[in-house]
């Protein structure tokens, strides 16, 4: 007989919706006659191991409601990537708390936590299923059309790029905005959805599924400046050279690393600065600024696309179902995964955790223009019914000129 | 008889809300019999002195609701500062186009340029009534309770804040977030209309209305970071020390400036990775980010006030209203006002030009709390009506802990 005991927790980098999933959890756990208690566990893994647990079966509906519309992990977050040791201490404690059922939301890393726990209590005979909800901002979770977090930073971008875009077509310059994604662009790639008119920027787009070299980005910017007086640029945090090492080395004095031996990338303006500093050097343009979206585009209280808080909503409570009802494939522990069904509709599957577990999607080849700088119908076609409803739209005067009088 | 001639143009940094002012301006104009033709000038003064005129009586209404809506000087901007000769150029185009109305929407030193061309007139005996209708993200008219642009912008760091503080909560550290303001800190000073509970942030707010001593700072950041195991930190790019110089001049290479001689201070990271430089290094904090809000605080398509975009609206109509009718106080030309008449409503008023051009309004003193790192309900009094209806709000769980079974 079942201990009726489920945990939840919450990994990575927060997104704007991450808490409709585990709200879609709380809640849909709650309607399962087998489900006494849900315990979450404060700042992901690490609150497994200290037992830093709380009893979301006393909260209200209500609140939970709330909750679910307010951006950021509502129970904190970890940058923790555990080991065999600390999967060994998260076990012991699920054994030690009769918890039967484990849920975690985060990303590859997160999903690799999650296999390597399930593994552990299945060499133990301890009747254990382990769930891993997607989430991420960088949307490069293999085996998913998408990834929930994804659709509400693109639309950040897309609607950031396109206040920019007529920002900068009022006072013409060079621009450059910077865009998390260490390996995948698919956020960069979004900023070519606040574009409207065959003018409206970003003209160049720079992400790190292709090389980037100094010399042809500056030939890029000079040439669409001639052309438009202007020029827009979108860059991803990770672009690299040649060799694979980031841009951002070029400059930064002392690189932080994490837990995971990643180099830090966001949190700082160094790369829009340093990609500035070339243009105005080189090209000799005055008027060069650069932004950099930092943590405005993962967690603007906001900006969040209906599609992707219904979606996210709806995997938390799919982990539950297969938790409860087991999968069609007999997985027993798994990764939720979205699958497109229609323009625009999506399910669901339980996909094994080996399958989704520490691997990286990229943006594939058909969305990426053969320029590089750009990218295609394909996926405008893709991201645009993710941004959801009510995008804000942007109209120009029409071309009425005044005959001059004095033609100086 | 006039010629029934008017020109309307808009100058400085563009807000989300300006056009509706371009716009409120057209069509209150279109619907008074004297009014012939309404042209606008592409990028402020220096579209007049080159006659690069657009006739917008042949827009749609349609069209122009829609470009109401739309972030950015939909007729172009310029960061000319106009002298006395540049002003008599002005001055012969209108004469030559038989314009005997002027608008011109835009900051202090757009009322400065409004006020020397409505002199010239004067002195030429030619019949102008030229009236300067405000704009401005930074709130630094004089003789206003407020100015179109900034509750938007308010709205923008507030919310910005309200998500970056839930997401530092997350994953704790310490967070920098800089806000434009060169003078004026009322957009700094927003950030902390993001805040909900007690411990929330931003906790420590810097505006150049106090001098910045970077020693003090870190103090501040220590105690604050000891307390509540994070710190959220909001800090206007204009801060500075004892003597009036900028913060950034300390780290910056290469300064820019522009046309009226200020420091470039915006379209660079500099101030907060400076910043985030010191604390890391001096108080040996790890997680340390810094944000720049750069652009996207002034033109985010997708974050207005709803209470912005009405008064915009209203400015520009009550500048033609002004204009045709004349003012109670028999002025001709003037700067229309806005005064605050209760809570919430405003009523407008033309003041004289010389009143508000190239004057600055800062921080009253009892909007900034006597710590000189926070605000005060008086301001939050004060700037909560503006922000408008619809603001995101941000719900926590409420705490529950589960009995430890391991206690290890």
């Amino acid at each position: 007989m079942s201990s009726g005991k489920i945990l939840v927790a919450q990994g990575g980098g927060p997104t704007a919706v991450i808490n409709q999933s585990l709200v879609g959890v709380v809640l849909e756990a709650r309607r399962h006659h087998g489900v006494r208690l849900v315990y979450g566990a404060r700042h992901g893994v690490r609150g497994i191991i200290n037992e830093d647990l709380v009893d979301l079966t006393r909260e209200t509906s209500h609140n939970l409601e709330q909750v679910a519309d307010t951006p950021s992990s509502a129970l904190g977050s970890t940058r923790d990537k555990p080991d065999a040791k600390y999967c060994h201490e998260i076990f012991e404690v699920l054994k030690a708390h009769a918890i039967e059922h484990f849920f975690y939301i985060g990303g590859n890393d997160s999903a690799d936590t999650v296999r390597i726990v399930a593994e552990e209590a299945k060499n133990a005979g301890y009747p254990l299923r382990a769930i891993h909800i997607p989430k991420t901002i960088d949307n490069d979770l293999v085996g998913n059309d998408h990834t929930p977090g994804f659709p509400s930073a693109a639309r950040f971008v897309a609607q950031a790029f396109a206040g920019a875009n007529l920002d900068n077509a009022a006072l013409p310059g060079v621009y450059v905005g910077v865009v998390m994604g260490r390996h995948a662009g698919f956020l960069t790639a979004a900023s070519a959805l606040g574009k409207k008119f065959p003018d409206d920027g970003p003209h160049l787009i720079y992400v790190p599924e292709r090389v980037f070299d100094v010399a042809r980005f500056l030939a890029d910017v000079k040439a669409t400046y001639e052309r438009h007086g202007r020029c827009m640029i979108a860059v991803s945090e990770g672009i690299h050279d040649a060799s694979g090492a980031p841009i951002i080395t070029q400059l930064a004095k002392s690189i932080e690393k994490d837990a995971h031996g990643n180099v830090q990338l966001s949190g700082t303006g160094a790369l829009a600065d340093l990609l500035c500093e070339e243009i105005k050097s080189k090209l000799g343009i005055k008027r060069v600024r650069g932004d950099t979206f930092g943590y405005l585009q993962r967690s603007f209280a906001g900006c969040v696309s209906d599609v992707d808080a219904r979606e996210a909503r709806e995997v938390g409570e799919k982990a539950v179902q297969y938790a409860m009802w087991g999968d069609p494939a007999g997985l027993g522990s798994g990764s939720v995964a979205i699958r497109r069904t229609g323009f625009y509709s999506v399910d669901y599957e339980l996909q094994p955790l080996a399958a989704v577990a520490g691997k990286t999607r990229v943006m594939e080849d058909e969305f990426i223009a053969a320029s590089g700088t750009d990218i295609t119908d394909a996926f405008r076609l893709y991201l645009r019914p993710l941004l959801g409803s009510r995008m804000p739209d942007a109209y120009r005067l029409r071309p009425n000129p005044v005959p001059k009088v004095l033609k100086r």
